[in-house]
């Protein structure tokens, strides 16, 4: 028996602004990553989607991104390292709150887009988040691309760790991720997409883009909510898991 | 010997705009009502001002506000009492993660501005806001217009309450406070402001604007750390108060 | 021959917030009441949205309201008449900006939300609004509800004003809309809605909520875009008008 | 008889948040650059910024900068050239409208901070703001870099451009400001400034950071509004200009 966890962003809902489909992605996956309120969500959406996830027994993670509603946290921003502290900090504070009144526990924190992915290669940056999280509990699984920066940095401040993987990005050889820019960046085919996670989880392999096999460490796969084929994706994979004796569920000890 | 607590709002600077005068007032007074991010102050000034304020040994307390920067909180918003408890959760929580990690204990909750306002005269807003004070940590103390709703609310929870007072304020027969939009809503005279904070808090009493003597219960006093002149009146008091042996801490017992 | 204008609220996404069904509803209007930045859109959205409705040869209207994007400009803000003035003013000019670059004409105003409805009921925030129109193009239309303290008020400016009529709402005996509060406001019978829409047009007369008849000034019809049945609605006033040879077009003199 | 133009930054208040000194301010300079409510500045500050520009005779210009009040635009945002077409053509309009109703002209337009320092590097974003200012009006003389791409940019589209240089910066031999990180960047000694000022205008001459004179071209000076001792410097320049027969006011034909 295989374990894997599978996570999605979610309460990304804003004001009037809806997006996501949380209510059915909440049925299939095992964490999630609750905006607070910087890049999305507000403190009335991130108490339906604490309320949500709880209804449906997911573990509940702080999605902490960069202050910016309008670029929904994807556009970098330049921040000390002090200040990235200070944000993330507040952010897992303030969602902590909402999960402490409904009695239900803050289980992991994962950061949101231009965050992620400057923190997936700069130390420093990884650093500064990582230390939030220890500070506040060191007891918070720190969620981060599968072998970058930010995982390194949460387990030299002796956090449990989950390393991510995504389903439709491909990977250079030395495991990052290949950039968005690039032709060869996305996967479309769903079969191929799903197969190449049942080998992540059962081998610890992926192909990369090159050709070549390079190892990888996946604890937790990534699906995105806000996609309209979201929903299909995590069927497909839900029933190819099944097939593999691969069980959706979070894959670390606490 | 009497003892009065002496409140000031701080932490209200914002990214590059800064105000008040914060190191210079910490000095002086025993109780902080820290911004929020809400209607004023961000994570590095919340950060910076819990530093300033365990270094000087004075409360911490949360002072959510409205969402508004650009109106101060000042201005009224018609949210529903289910998201002022959400908005108010939200940023105690946030707060409540900076004390934590600084080693200091958050002391109390003041609604800020129009909130506060509001809360007094409001008995559903007021119930709101001490819900979310008393789901999140009902040994926090609630400040409160003295004798409002707010207060009420929060003796009704069970709550800890500390009855708010102002000094340049003046009241009427009822109790509450004579609006800004009247002549003669606020007090010019400091030795006669002083004269009267020493009445309120050793014979429980003021005059009101029609001249009688109404009953007014004064736990703690309201000093407003954005106008130049806060310095001069905190002083003022300081004098006033060391003669007449009251001594300028909590009163409440936790 | 009969003409009725039909208007509605477009470019009301923001950022990677997506709302309405702008590309459908243009080819049915006449005239699009573009959002400013303040409640909704954004400087890419009012672009696009403007570069649409001149395709299409829909008439552009500034839509401005609140500054409160979370609250989609439906909450009541407690402003002086002059900052009203001022905010009305900065958002017809940042539109008339990317008209102007895009060859097009900027031809009406019509406040949003809550700033519509404290402009149908107070004189003053009517005059505000009036005046920052006539200020900067006295050829430019006030849209206003019906007989309202806004359409006054423009006609005192010597604005030309269109009297606006709403599809599904319930009106009182005095002209003015049902509250949202009662449960008589909506009329959810699309077919007396219809009717409705034609008598108020061809004989200028409406059943009130009592029962009574009542007289009521039908110069455009508003339709919202951001409902799921808006295209419905638009296509069956549509189908109905031709019929009663109603001619959807603006139906004033510039 | 030299002439030079003396521009400073203004209207930054924002809110409850006040910021400079703009009143003293424009007794001295020759012309404003106001901030249009995305860096800094709001409705009310530009319209109050506007009439006292006016009052003082001082020219006015639009200061667009990126979205970003809490970062004061100092902070890079990765927007694409058409994204900033948007940006500067929005906040021009806004100002636009405003120096409209009180019967003032817009002279030029600056672009703001890290907005303001990718346009001196970057072509691609300093021909989306040269567009952005021709297809609004072609008469708006455009301020920048001293011999950058932007003012190569706004040459390239017909537009008269200012040639901006720094009382209090160093410059390197290929005329580029030194960077901020360097120690060397920043003049401390207003004396050797205000010469260096004096050989600018006279010669068209500086000498850079490692001793070699490099040509310089300077049409406009500019001095920081929001720093304590911006008078100070703006008297000392005066004073020597004077001196030296160096008139105060614009430099370029319109």
């Amino acid at each position: 028996m295989h374990f894997i966890d599978l996570n999605c962003d979610l309460g990304e809902s804003y004001g009037s602004y809806k997006i996501g489909n949380d209510k059915e992605v909440l049925k299939h996956i095992s964490s999630a990553n609750i905006a607070c309120g910087y890049h999305a969500g507000d403190h009335n959406v991130m108490m339906e989607t604490v309320y949500l996830a709880k209804k449906h027994n997911v573990k509940i993670g702080a999605h902490p991104g960069f202050p910016d509603i309008p670029g929904f946290g994807r556009r970098e921003m330049n921040l000390s390292p002090k200040e990235i502290y200070n944000l993330v900090l507040y952010q897992i504070g303030a969602l902590a709150a909402i999960t402490q009144v409904q009695g239900v526990k803050l289980v992991h924190v994962k950061p949101h887009g231009a965050l992620y992915n400057m923190a997936s290669a700069s130390r420093s940056i990884a650093e500064a988040i990582a230390q939030a999280v220890t500070d506040f509990d060191s007891r918070l699984i720190l969620f981060g691309l599968s072998g970058s920066e930010l995982i390194q940095a949460g387990k030299a401040k002796g956090l449990v760790t989950a390393d991510e993987v995504f389903v439709d990005r491909t990977y250079q050889p030395n495991g990052t991720l290949t950039s968005r820019s690039e032709q060869n960046s996305m996967i479309h085919d769903r079969k191929f997409a799903v197969n190449r996670m049942i080998r992540m989880v059962k081998e610890g392999k992926v192909t990369a883009a090159d050709g070549t096999d390079i190892k990888i460490k996946a604890d937790t796969i990534c699906v995105h909510g806000d996609e309209p084929a979201a929903l299909d994706l995590i069927l497909a994979l839900k029933d190819a898991f099944t097939k593999e004796e691969i069980l959706i569920r979070k894959c670390w000890s606490e």
